[in-house]
């Protein structure tokens, strides 16, 4: 469903100085900053916001940089936090291809990717957010101990993910084909995931690290 | 479901030279000789044997090995073949856990987990078929470019099985959260498997390979 456009959008970007991190090169090494325990969490592909901002509030002191390329979706994230803001959320508002210039080498604890656009066409592959271009990328910009978590509806890109990942060598630390069938209070719920939840449609979530037994 | 003991059960097997094998030690690097083209299955857990049958049946020049530790279900599995068994189709009646000794290394080109006991309980975890000790033995005994293949209708095993696989360093080639969504006239169904696709429940598949890429 591609979103109607917002002609505030632009505006609300520009004036969200508070959150909106315009020159995100320039903070490449610098993340840590927005963050009381140090640790540093990047979701790409932020949507309409909803996780990056419940996240955020839900662990004040772990810096929250939020990844969204639609002008509108990320305006519309920023309408939902207009007034409750806390210091440790950031957004980016920019394509996710440019991230080895975003951040530094290790630098990036988690890396979430939510409900990812699955770009289910052959001819699309390479846009998928695990393709293995960015496979490689995220290996850069992770501690060695990093993790990436993906949750998503799309069978499809869950299967493509997991070969995806294995086969680039990245370990598998944790695999669930259906995450809600369990409670999971430390992680938040979006409006788009419960809606498949109501639905009775499996949410698969995936952990990768990067060595062994970790 | 534990099943009713058969009084019969010795009897047959012991009467079933033509295909069960009772000194599998003694053909360890030396299975091909019942394959028309070279390429030895084993299937650990052949239940009531239905796969090990259509598969025999279906790809006459592979030779199949089942393996199965009770009594009971290899007795029902040779009643199920009385009068159509082929050269290919061999039986083991004993526990997979001595694998290590019936077959020499690099011997096999896949080898079958089938709808293999669960083993719910953490105490229980060891006798897994894909607890990591069995996938040590399953590297020895398969060829650098054998396979495993694995198919579940249990939720829980399936997520423990792409763990431990993953974290003992083999590659996933293919994955299928609902492998029955699509036809597979190449693969057997057994009626077992038939009565969860009645159901709408998913079956679970992964392959596993031991070199990226393979």
């Amino acid at each position: 469903m591609r979103m109607r456009k917002k002609p505030w959008a632009k505006d609300m970007i520009a004036s969200r100085t508070d959150c909106v991190i315009s020159d995100p090169a320039e903070h490449a090494g610098k993340w840590a900053q927005f963050s009381k325990s140090g640790e540093v969490r990047v979701e790409i592909g932020s949507g309409k916001g909803d996780y990056w901002i419940n996240m955020a509030h839900m662990y004040p002191e772990i810096a929250f940089i939020a990844v969204e390329k639609s002008i509108d979706c990320a305006a519309i994230s920023l309408k939902k936090c207009l007034d409750d803001t806390t210091d440790n959320m950031k957004l980016i508002v920019d394509d996710a291809a440019k991230i080895d210039e975003w951040f530094a080498e290790n630098e990036i604890d988690v890396i979430h990717l939510n409900f990812s656009d699955p770009w289910p066409k052959k001819g699309h592959t390479k846009r998928r957010l695990t393709y293995k271009s960015f496979l490689d990328s995220y290996r850069r910009i992770l501690k060695k101990d990093g993790l990436i978590i993906m949750k998503t509806d799309n069978m499809k890109l869950f299967e493509y993910s997991l070969v995806s990942f294995s086969q680039a060598g990245w370990y598998l630390r944790d695999v669930s084909v259906d995450y809600r069938r369990d409670e999971h209070p430390e992680d938040a719920i979006t409006e788009y995931e419960h809606n498949f939840m109501e639905l009775g449609q499996p949410i698969y979530r995936a952990i990768w690290c990067q060595e062994a037994g970790s």
